[in-house]
């Protein structure tokens, strides 16, 4: 039996770990199927993790932090967990793929939430090399430059909102020829004047070197194309929520979630359930940046030692 | 006029002010009567923080904060604030000690929380070198050893308790004969075989010596005296929430706060007046944590921006 199981091995699961054993509890298990980090690994640049000054990839930033989190005895399992429920007598169990099952007597859950792919010749290949899908992370490195910006619901306008006030010029490029984001948005969008719309457009690909990327090319509904010479593409084109580990039987999750998805907290990450406790990205109203991510998996990590204990 | 005012220099206030500029704010000023870096910096170690995996200082891992934060534009006034408030016109004034005002669109209050002292002989010459006023930064440092704790209230046994799961023995010493804190959690505290109590006590004197702390010397109702060899000495005797500035000239807070004064906030870290954000150990159920302050410090940022540019 598990003191608490945590789900995810990015920065809210390293540091709830590292939180909930240096308090004293015994028997807390990572699953994580890869090598610890999370999201933030696959970025080519990192300036703003307070404390960590230098600009440096999301794999170095990363690099230090599983020996310090595991330092207080966090073990680390690279099994594949495939569901959580929470069984009458308030025990809670991790179904393992492949049929294995462990059982905790608390749970964090901290699998994050996933970026879309748009699926265009090249994203792949230049992802954290020029793709971005994050404003905040990466709108700087691109200040005073132009660059796209691709989707049309609220989060890509408020992105490509966002990006104007760094950028030289921002182009809007969406499908279709209206906007499903809130009129309010839509209408400070139009009015930006270092916004370009491009509308009924495609992206055919991208385009680059060993350096980064160079460029994109468009393509309009009349397959008429058309090449900027950008070198930042931030794709919003929408988020996968990982939260299939908590769908149940009968299809619901097992905690409250909001329509997205994303699992509903408070302010000390406790769920809906008792014993359950969510960290990071896969919660409403997540900044997506490592450390607010870390910030959570340390007030979890306490929560779920406060549980244990009494 | 300023964009956003941050009122407090501590990893809350340096990472909103970090943000903030980073995403294209302009005129960010952060108020800090002294050296930024915050109450992290009394800590004679910190071995938490995740990324930053050696044992130091607080003052040393705050020591690259202020650089890094303030490289993309954010000043740093040594001016005190006396009052926040805004006016009808939907603009915040910050009034300074000595009468200067100043004018924000937004503002951050940061200002955390002071744990009280319990003013006896030696407390201040060996706070952070023994005396702590925190289990879950300090606790650690004390695994299988004895330690003492101070208080009667709620979060003195809840401190007592989290220490019971790390250190050999804890003596809970409290100055009267019950305790302030709920009936569950007294209850828990009598069943701990690890808890000791010595009621009806005080604190005539902690000693040491350069190396930190070696003993205290309790008082009992006869004045008797009681030397415990202990090396560190947990100090709950309650928080002053450094609020004072939010409080209006009819004696009622700017925003909305609970009953011990802490400002109530949602995830988003918005208060209850829009505009006016708050961060770190001065809003409700904080974790106390420098990587909590910090991640509340990039939400608030986030999203002082997004107010002041739509």
């Amino acid at each position: 039996m598990l003191d608490l199981a945590i789900i995810g091995g990015g920065p809210a699961g390293l540091t709830a770990g590292l939180y909930a054993t240096r308090g004293g509890l015994k028997n807390v298990v990572m699953f994580e199927k890869g090598f610890p980090g999370g999201q933030i690994t696959s970025s080519s640049e990192i300036e703003n993790y307070p404390g960590v000054a230098n600009i440096m990839s999301g794999m170095d930033l990363m690099a230090s932090w599983p020996e310090q989190c595991m330092r207080f005895g966090l073990k680390h399992n690279m099994a594949e967990v495939s569901r959580v429920s929470k069984r009458e007598d308030g025990i809670f169990e991790i179904a393992l793929l492949g049929g294995e099952k462990t059982e905790a007597k608390s749970v964090i859950i901290c699998t994050g939430s996933s970026p879309k792919r748009a699926n265009f010749e090249g994203e792949n290949e230049f992802f954290g090399k020029g793709i971005s899908t994050c404003a905040t992370c990466d709108g700087f490195f691109y200040r005073n430059k132009e660059v796209v910006a691709l989707g049309g619901g609220d989060s890509a306008l408020e992105e490509a909102l966002y990006l104007s006030h760094i950028c030289s010029k921002v182009y809007l490029v969406h499908r279709r020829d209206s906007f499903r984001a809130s009129p309010v948005t839509v209408e400070k969008v139009k009015n930006n004047p270092k916004i370009e719309l491009i509308l009924n457009s495609t992206v055919k690909q991208v385009y680059g070197d060993a350096s980064g990327l160079n460029g994109i090319i468009l393509l309009d509904k009349d397959k008429k194309e058309r090449d900027l010479a950008v070198t930042g593409v931030f794709v919003f084109v929408g988020m996968n929520v990982n939260n299939s580990i908590l769908r149940q039987d009968d299809g619901s999750f097992l905690c409250e979630t909001n329509e997205a998805g994303n699992v509903i907290v408070n302010l000390k990450m406790h769920t809906s359930v008792s014993g359950l406790f969510a960290a990071g990205d896969i919660r409403i109203d997540s900044s997506k940046q490592v450390v607010c991510a870390a910030g959570d998996g340390a007030t979890a990590g306490i929560e779920a030692l406060e549980y244990v204990n009494h």
